[in-house]
């Protein structure tokens, strides 16, 4: 420990590059020893944006969303490969194992998680349409489809010292998801870890150069130079968060601003939930755990404990023996349950904070300034054990609801009735996450319902889920994480929303054949092509517009009986006259939905062995006009998208399928979802 | 026109209040005489925000979806009604009939079309659900679903003076859908009409009190006061806006603030779209629109036109011709086409703007310091012809992409390759909207998807949607309005995704059962009752859960043929068993899937007459094991959501249906939706 600690470099432009300046000594959380030196003095922050925007933004919009997502899956893997590094790293910050896996196997995770949601939700396509298309012309000659485009610039990506590989990853991966390029800028007291982490990333060269750079140190005035195009997100203090939001380049281009800051978490027990209940007793153990897990150095973390008047003398009992015994030591060490804040500075921090909450609520377990370890050095590492508070009137109180102390530190306060409880929530005034421990489906719905205007996210916590459960202070890659008003009103991740906040919307409005051209998506109006049956054509081959109009059938009482006794639904509107003259949708006895479909499937299919390989499923189905006896039906199936796999010789198709009567009228209209051979026959294949 | 022009009031806090202060005179833009004066003083603005929070709060809350859809349409047909007055009144504007109606009758349409969209895009809840339910145990023991639920606090929307009604109506339309109250602040100029508006509004009683509050003149210290559940738009010049961007509380806060500033809008002509063309005459009719109309004063309107360098001298040529053309005049005058500006200083403002332009530009028609009238006096009144500018080198030039001239006025720039125009369009920094003249679908592609980033909107010109094209500067309210960068980077509109704007979105995470009843729609894994046959029970009876798991029935080869022969579909996975073999899905021939979900209807449907009505329609059909020859199906029925009409004895309901096979597997997994009457028997009605 005596060499020289290693410098930090930023990775920018293509190169890494030690800052030019004496830099910032950064320090083993928990034994006070020099790990890094961390400084960006000479990095032209400009031409970082540039290089981002000139060399990897064109290269990441031409590949497709699954391309991306293969790409993202790749790298995810090899960084699991060598995950013990990052966990050795890690120590540094005073992380335990478990510390560590939150945020090192929890960021990959939630990389590989956004790499299969993309493959899965998101087409093969580079640009995605968004909600329906909108006729805005009787005789269809004009029309609207959203769609989503990735924006032309960089997201930079300002992180906080608690999660150096989850919070950069979270970000970076919807982001590269979407297209657009990544300046990541973690924050200086753990950039070791987040380091190491982009050196191992950049040297895969799964990533296109430029998608994704590293600024150690201050950026400096690269906020000067942002334009519209680019995205800025900040997870962090509130005070610097409103600083960068208020940056005048930030308000004058409407820079999208993604924040993340302070959050008075609440955890509610329900009334049902009294000592004695398996909701009582996951309640405390959820709040030991999230009081001492990163030792308490989560956004997320329980911050307030809102329980019922009458259970409240139990539970201070029930979490000071549980915090009492809490193992506090060295984060290496086997046997410490807890380790060290991540400096000096933050424990200073931490305590200035516990003498503020001190003015409404009273220490009722442990001592900030009496620190009990089982290993390590009380003056070299920045330990603290857990304090929990007690505020005996919160709705007199204003430091509880207002002070985030960043540490193992939470306030326990009472509730005489629900809506009380509800009301204590909300005046966090916006937070990331809330809670609620009952098995009363009416407290669940009236404290989640209270509570949603005020979070990003709500846990209900019960028997039911007790083992499955991943927890009150857990952001997921499939949910928002993000709360309004005090929160910072941002959203990031929520699967493929996090995708869509780095895509513009745009409204595209014209003719069905000019729609289509831009979409990609075969719009009624547009062009269509009537040579050979769209089932003898491949992927080589076949094109959205490509169309069969089939034969024609009449559907007669026969069918409809017949039907009827084959499948077994007698239902009355097809068997019964006088029963489907009462109805208020018929005028007399109807065809099946289900016959109609398969009749019009009679219709449509080509036989033979050929390209189209199974009918995978059927979307948005709806009966539009009765088909009486007597009525004769017809087809028309228009191909309308094709969606080649990556990874495999086939692709979906999804055709329009529209049946109408013998008076034009359409009576089914539904999409038909078919898999298609890439080429047909097989390459390698006799043909079948 | 000698009596002292009327004093405005605002409408806050339960009553009409004139300011206390002298207020500010407004004049006529046409003929200068005084109309009315306004003045905000006196007002307390803190609890003009509480207002609307308490009381009318509670009160859209307690409505559904449909209930306040109802609302505002009964709202918009009444207006309609008084339309006439409003027409009168918007001649002080400077509007003419036409420009009138795109304000009047376009506003009342907006808040129609959105009370009709609502009704049938939304359900008929308080809170909506968004996206699927996402699975987080393999257990099926945890989950969780996405919610949106109403902000608690008020909207201040804060206005344009070119729009005085429908600058309102299209925010408080979805604000008002949403759930949540507002406070209209229009711009002085034009105050009067909103004023006008507001009191109609208020006369018909539709609205709960405190829904709907006006400020005439000054919003005061109102910002000062806002909250995290509020939310702030502002529709103006881009300086206002960052000032209120950046206000503190706004910052402080992360109130939710929609910007709509700045836009240098621009229209492309593409190359193809040669003198002669259907498409360069619908440009040059565009062109003249978008200058003219409203006077020029739509923040929606072309201010660039970017056209090959071959035809910008016909364009110049066609357009001085047309432009010279326009009957400038007293807005009331059958024979005016164009009306003056708003205000004398809006005058000055555009001729300062116009001088700013000739840095780069030279005009090419127009003057504007010698004004042609057909009627009307040129000192009075605020006219201004048009001009129109034109930049020779637009890649050497600035000010033509960053300075805004809101009024009549235009510049034409050429391009020689497409890219170029491309670029051109996106040197505006984001705008609202932009759109191309082409007929060639290879070049609205291009250009929309170069375009699409830095744009809320594109609209696409040619001969086939020359008649129903809704035009360049047209917002509707099914799409979104707003833009990037510049523009502001807010989005209004877009159908119901203008709604979800003023609600909260947050993932509620718990056990099925507890899930479920938070959002009122049935998970898997939540509690089931299989009492009677759901389909006995009529929508006062009916709760989710309730389920029926149907008799099994066996799959035969023959009954596989019998159905093939039946309905035609021979397709050779059902008849071929050497080609189904082949198939990369299957092992050997397979049962159809429209087999499957109407062997399934057989399963489940109760034949006799009751209060289910119809089955509608089907949705997310997918079939995810094939049956082969010999397997047994189950149905697994399970009412899933219940959506009461608010006009109708009967409504939606929506059934989980899932197909197992005799290992389990499910073999198809679909909603099923039926109609059902809300009480069986009916009623009045002698039991069927």
């Amino acid at each position: 420990m005596t060499a020289a600690p290693r410098r930090l470099e930023s990775y920018v432009c293509g190169s890494w590059t030690p800052g030019s300046g004496a830099g910032q000594t950064l320090q083993d959380a928990a034994t006070g020893a020099p790990v890094a030196r961390i400084d960006s003095t000479g990095i032209d922050f400009a031409a970082v944006l540039d290089h981002g925007r000139r060399l990897a933004g064109p290269r990441l919009r031409a590949m497709s969303f699954h391309d991306r997502a293969g790409m993202l899956k790749a790298l995810g893997l090899k960084l699991m490969e060598q995950k013990e590094a990052f966990y050795a790293e890690s120590l540094h910050t005073g992380a335990t194992r478990a510390d560590g896996w939150i945020d090192i196997e929890g960021g990959i995770g939630t990389l590989l998680t956004f790499a299969s949601k993309a493959r899965r939700e998101l087409p093969n396509t580079r640009v995605l349409t968004d909600g329906e298309v909108e006729v805005l012309a009787k005789d269809g000659s004009f029309a609207a489809q959203h769609i989503l485009s990735p924006l032309q610039g960089v997201a930079v990506h300002i992180n906080a010292f608690n999660f150096p590989i989850w919070g950069m990853l979270e970000k970076i991966a919807p982001t590269l998801l979407a297209g657009v390029p990544c300046v990541v800028k973690p924050a200086s007291q753990t950039a070791y870890l987040t380091e190491l982490c982009v050196r191992r990333i950049i040297e895969t060269g799964l990533l296109p150069e430029g998608a994704l750079q590293l600024i150690c140190g201050s950026v400096g005035d690269m906020l000067d130079h942002v334009t519209g195009q680019d995205a800025v997100t900040f997870t962090g203090s509130a005070a610097t968060g409103r600083k960068l939001k208020s940056h005048p380049a930030v308000v004058a281009h409407s820079v999208r601003f993604t924040m993340e800051a302070d959050s008075l978490n609440a955890t509610i027990l329900g009334p049902d939930a009294a000592p004695g209940t398996p909701e009582f007793d996951l309640f405390v153990k959820e709040i030991t755990r999230e009081m001492t897990a990163k030792a308490g150095q989560k956004c997320t973390a329980i911050r307030r404990v809102i329980a019922p008047r009458a259970h409240v003398q139990a539970l201070v009992a029930a979490l000071g023996d549980r915090l009492g015994k809490t193992a506090l030591g060295l984060p290496g060490d086997e046997g410490t349950r807890m380790g060290p804040l991540a400096s000096h500075d933050q424990r200073n921090e931490v305590r200035a904070r516990i003498r503020d909450l001190q003015a409404d609520a009273e220490i009722v377990a442990g001592n900030p300034d009496d620190i009990r370890l089982t290993s390590g050095d009380a003056e070299r590492g920045a330990f603290l054990n857990p304090v929990l508070l007690y505020c005996d009137r919160p709705f007199a109180a204003q430091a509880v609801h207002d002070v985030e102390a960043f540490g193992p530190v939470s306030t326990v306060m009472p509730y005489d009735d629900l809506d009380e409880a509800i009301t204590l929530a909300q005046m966090g005034k916006g937070s990331l996450v809330s809670s609620v421990f009952t098995d009363d489906p009416g407290v669940a719905e009236r404290v989640v319902l209270g509570a949603a205007p005020f979070h990003g996210r709500v846990l209900i916590g019960n028997r039911a889920s007790a083992k499955s459960s991943t927890g009150h202070g857990s952001p997921l890659a499939a949910l928002v994480h993000g709360g309004p008003g005090r929160a910072g009103g941002g959203e990031e991740m929520g699967g493929m929303r996090g995708v869509k906040h780095y895509m513009q919307r745009t409204a595209v409005q014209g003719s069905p054949r000019l729609l289509s051209a831009v979409t990609g998506r075969w719009i009624d109006g547009a062009p269509v092509s009537q040579d050979i049956h769209p089932f003898r054509k491949s992927l080589a081959e076949l094109q959205i517009g490509d169309q069969l109009v089939s034969a024609t059938r009449q559907v007669t009482q026969a069918d409809v009986e017949h039907f009827a006794q084959f499948t077994g639904d007698t239902f009355y509107a097809h068997m019964d006259t006088e029963a489907a003259r009462a109805n208020p949708f018929f005028t007399d006895r109807v065809a099946h939905g289900y016959l109609i479909a398969s009749f019009a499937a009679g219709l449509f299919v080509d036989p033979d062995p050929g390209p189209v390989l199974a009918n995978y499923g059927v979307d948005n189905l709806r009966f539009l006009t009765p088909v009486y006896f007597g009525d004769t039906l017809q087809v028309r199936l228009t191909c309308k998208e094709i969606n080649p796999r990556a990874s495999a010789d086939h692709g979906e198709v999804r055709w329009d399928s529209q049946v109408t009567n013998q008076r034009g009228e359409v009576v089914a209209q539904y999409d038909v979802l078919t898999m298609v051979a890439k080429v047909w026959p097989p390459s390698d294949q006799t043909p079948v």
